[in-house]
């Protein structure tokens, strides 16, 4: 049993969220840190996550379990926890820990369920400055958003300029494009059909679970990419065919690694998080309420601008990362661009540590 | 009111089947012709259909409403019915006339269901033989198979080497990867978990439409290419977007868009069937039971053969019909391999009608 590196910062109400909504409860933001801040407090790095992690990067002291970027922090990892001070947040609308619609309101004792606001990218990234303004940090190190994280990065640095030194953005975009607007909204289509879903009211013993499988069953093979498929697996047939198996999907193996890896996903995400962190990937625009991107970037107070992205990503195809390191370039930051040649998609950063650790190691070093 | 134009053969039993079932009822094989037949019985084109289309191809005399691919066939278009005596039939297992999961058991006077046998490509293709033969033709001028037409127009020529003079494969491959195999086990898996299907006995007024709708919207998307919906779509904003709408996506055209075309597609076509015919593509292996695809093409007796793909493919991508090019052109065959530089991913052989229509027009001319 693993104890809790979790720590929790309480907003005060009101809280006021992008859309209009007036919230009158304390919102709650959990965060986890490792390694020691320095008394200059200018050795943080933050972290902002993709879609479904918790604020459980790496391992640590206090709680050894493996966490969802153990490969590439902590100490001697390439970022490094023996020289940084690394801060990872779990999103607001998330699931573990921080406030969204399956934590509970006070008034009620019930769950909010949807009638918590619809969370933005621009409030996940607002509701995470208490947590860096209760650490005494005035300026960040560095801020590493891989793919969603990294919308989320680029609204931190648009709503608070100045707020970093250095800015990491790993296979992410300026905005969603259509096709993984579609893919997304097809996701989120197989959860609210679920009738198990009710409208948002599930009985947490009987969640909408065959929704959920097929929205992971879709995100496992939109995160990847045809060329890992074909090396790892290509037509490979499973063991003991049952008979007629076919017609249900369990002829081949990558057939049967989905099912199973889809199967596991499941229980621990709660539908309605899902429903709207999905939502506000589709929404976010960096440039919004700006003529351009370009305009977007301008006076943000940069020091170096790293942007990385591998080929075969259908979330944030590479193209979107070449957009940024344009518009970036405009200004007077220090801006790379990468394509590391990754085989497994959009998920690369989670997958492939040598490629990606040796980039952000020499970055950090 | 059209009248049919559609026309039957029986083929009487026993049928058997690759997977060794004995089918013990007549088999009935859906098709259309366009075009006469003439004297030495050489000028008859065979299209081998993708998996949803019926043997309309095109609009007649017998059948003014326009075909699947009515602007590539017909008189005077590019697969020319004032020259070419076009056939057209609905793959076995399909629901527009041929036999199939959905079509009558003549001893219980109820459907088949999946009391019909599982059916493979090398089914579908040797129940087209006996149109051929029934029509008195011994050697095809051409067989032209796009998509799923194109694994069945292999299995043909395999079967039956000789069968044709000329061969197109459009936007076909071999066999399926793991990619594209894992999204149509997916679409499969959203039909059969829809309780409206009901173990494939569903009552015809409730049909599992919910299934059926988000098989064909993973369909929608992934038959088309990114590249299309960000020229046609990009992030445009439907009008008039409900409060909250967005968390069940309608927000952007692109969504809107593709739930109503999945709308409008599920109620034509037979679950079962789709279910059967998909299982089907993903099972087909040309080189099957051979060394390798090069010793598959041996021997075939073909004259020319015209390869056709699209970049952006993600059913059969590009490299599938590099890979068949590759293996005709070990024989004596006239082999030629297009890439058209269309848009719209692999339905593009439905849709860019300029392209696809410029190069069968000049392969037939």
């Amino acid at each position: 049993m693993n104890a809790t590196a979790k720590k929790l910062v309480t907003i005060e109400p009101p809280f006021i969220f992008k859309n209009g909504s007036v919230f009158n409860d304390p919102i709650t933001i959990a965060y986890e840190t490792l390694g020691t801040l320095n008394t200059k407090k200018n050795n943080a790095i933050l972290v902002t996550t993709g879609l479904s992690p918790s604020a459980h990067i790496a391992s640590s002291i206090d709680d050894s379990s493996p966490g969802w970027w153990e490969s590439i922090v902590g100490k001697d990892k390439p970022i490094d926890a023996s020289q940084y001070f690394i801060i990872c947040v779990n999103s607001l609308g998330s699931c573990f820990g921080s406030s969204g619609p399956s934590s509970k309101d006070p008034k009620s004792g019930k769950k909010y369920r949807l009638s918590f606001p619809e969370i933005s990218i621009e409030d996940i990234a607002s509701s995470i400055k208490p947590v860096i303004d209760g650490l005494g940090i005035e300026r960040l190190k560095a801020i590493v958003g891989p793919s969603m994280g990294g919308m989320t990065a680029l609204s931190l640095i648009k709503q608070f300029p100045g707020i970093t030194d250095d800015l990491v953005l790993i296979s992410a975009a300026s905005s969603s494009r259509p096709f993984s607007i579609a893919l997304r909204s097809l996701q989120r289509s197989m959860i609210t059909s679920d009738p198990q879903w009710e409208e948002g009211n599930y009985n947490q013993d009987d969640l909408p679970l065959e929704g959920m499988k097929h929205a992971r069953f879709l995100g496992m093979i939109t995160y990847r990419s045809p060329t890992e498929w074909n090396k790892r697996f290509g037509r490979k047939l499973i063991q003991n065919i049952a008979e007629r198996a076919d017609l249900f999907g369990n002829r081949f193996q990558i057939q049967d690694y989905l099912k199973r890896r889809s199967d596991d996903f499941i229980s621990d995400f709660d539908p309605n998080s899902y429903l709207y962190l999905s939502n506000a990937i589709d929404a976010f625009d960096f440039a919004e309420d700006c003529d351009d991107i370009e305009e977007t970037v301008e006076n943000l107070d940069l020091n170096r601008v790293l942007i990385i992205g591998v080929e075969e990503d259908y979330i944030f195809p590479f193209q979107c990362q070449e957009d940024l390191y344009n518009a970036f370039s405009t200004q007077k930051y220090s801006v790379d661009l990468l394509k590391l040649p990754s085989i497994n998609g959009h998920d690369s950063f989670l997958v492939d540590n040598e490629n990606f650790g040796n980039a952000l190691a020499k970055f950090f070093k």
